[in-house]
């Protein structure tokens, strides 16, 4: 398994920033997706989709969201701590994903804050940037993430991905 | 292919509302789903999620979004004359969703703008919420479509997805 930092709530600050790996996404993959969960022609259908206002095939907006995500995720920053997400803002698309294009990103912590009616927790911010491999920005969003402080967790609910619990 | 209302901006206006389908998320679907995007323990191993906070395998958020997501576009509100998405904010995630929930949704539209400097288009706002089959809301968010008006679209370049242009 990656290692990451594995960060609790303490040890992360506003301004840390962290650099993702890449993902190439081909025709194959668009279309895929695009089929399970946005099946508009300009992602499903090459030839219908020049027709469009991208003048080719693009991914959903939704699967860039996901591979942006997916190389967070593979970072591991908090893979103990995470208690789960309560949302996203500002979620945006800035340019066309097409067949081919490798996408890579920066996350930045924006802000950090302890929960005053459950100490044990709090909500970090992410902002996540997504590049394509000529340095446009295709995406960008702001993530919530609820984290557990380091004294707070019993072994016994741990949830360490490596123990079986 | 399913049918819809087929709108163009011109017909689109505040308080519209819809209901989608639904769909049935199982254990395998959910695993699948977050192997491929959201590879955290308590999205891909039933056993290891009994220790989180979640005391079970629960979907991804992404899941959950993109499922909402694929229900709306099911109702093909304005297939032609969509030209793309800005983006989404308040993109909120309020109860688990766990394997066999049931999930459907409601659409309002919430804003119609026409855009200023390119009359031929405007901005549509649509309100999303997903239930599960116990009417819990699971999930909320806001999302923006860029969509034509009905006279500013030629026929060349219509993108309709039954023409095969």
């Amino acid at each position: 398994m990656q290692t990451g930092p594995d960060y609790f709530l303490d040890d992360i600050e506003p301004d840390m920033c962290f650099e993702t790996g890449a993902i190439t996404l081909d025709e194959a993959d668009i279309i895929g997706f695009a089929e399970g969960f946005d099946p508009q022609y300009f992602h499903t259908d090459p030839d219908a989709a020049r027709g469009s206002a991208f003048g080719g095939l693009v991914a959903s907006g939704l699967h860039t969201l996901c591979v942006t995500l997916r190389l967070f995720f593979d970072l591991k920053l908090w893979p103990r701590s995470i208690i789960g997400s309560p949302g996203m803002d500002e979620v945006r698309w800035t340019q066309p994903v097409r067949p081919g294009d490798t996408l890579s990103g920066t996350v930045v912590v924006t802000a950090v804050r302890r929960s005053r009616s459950k100490p044990d927790r709090g909500i970090v911010t992410t902002r996540h940037e997504t590049y394509n491999q000529a340095g446009e920005a295709v995406f960008s969003a702001l993530c919530l993430h609820m984290v557990r402080v380091r004294d707070a967790m019993p072994v016994e609910t741990a949830g360490d991905p490596d123990s079986g619990l």
